[in-house]
């Protein structure tokens, strides 16, 4: 069990969001990663096999290095250290835009950085605009 | 690891997340836990003493019963045996109507029986109508 001083303001869950959403438009992997903890796990979808530690985390990012990616927070719930949030991304590819809504849910830790992410969606979810 | 065969196909999971809501609509805690696995668990709000079984279960949504809400489901994600959904819940109390509107986390078996629960949401997101 964590300490009551261990768990991190909602402000401060709340902050780490909305500098995710900021980061995943920068299209830059170090700046995203940067958002989580040393030894921080990431399974996105929920389901495959989860990557652990920055290292890691950066190369799954890599995918969006040089992207221009919009985001929109949708809602976001937050429980102590745990947030779930559905958001929208939008990405450019080829002559085509490509729309997803997920839902994430993370755990973070004192400090507000990501200890953990999951990501609740499936291909099927894609569109095409 | 489950093998592919328990696995609930997705309109499994849709069919179990939509029941849900009718049942939360329904007032009766024992409709709404027929829709939980025996030994299932109840995580709400997330950070809470988890409940385990159906007899915690049903004893926890009790709460509910003979009252009358309105459910709207505004957004379910599907990966896999999970799903994360977004819903908005209204209950006359009193003379007042309350609105909440959370973000459940729930894993599935192969019969599409609910195994775990969890509710992302604080009582700062409760609104009076």
């Amino acid at each position: 069990m964590s300490t009551i001083e261990s768990i991190p303001s909602a402000d401060t869950v709340r902050a780490t969001v909305t500098a995710y959403m900021a980061a995943l438009e920068s299209g830059s992997s170090t700046t995203i990663a940067a958002l989580y903890a040393d030894d921080a796990t990431l399974e996105d979808p929920v389901g495959s096999e989860p990557k652990v530690g920055r290292e890691a985390i950066t190369t799954f990012y890599s995918a969006l290095d040089g992207t221009s990616q919009k985001t929109e927070l949708l809602a976001v719930k937050i429980s102590g250290a745990n947030a779930a949030f559905h958001f929208r991304v939008t990405t450019p590819m080829g002559g085509t835009t490509y729309e997803v809504e997920p839902i994430d849910v993370m755990t973070f830790d004192d400090r507000g950085r990501i200890t953990s992410m999951r990501a609740f969606w499936s291909p099927a979810d894609m569109r095409q605009l």
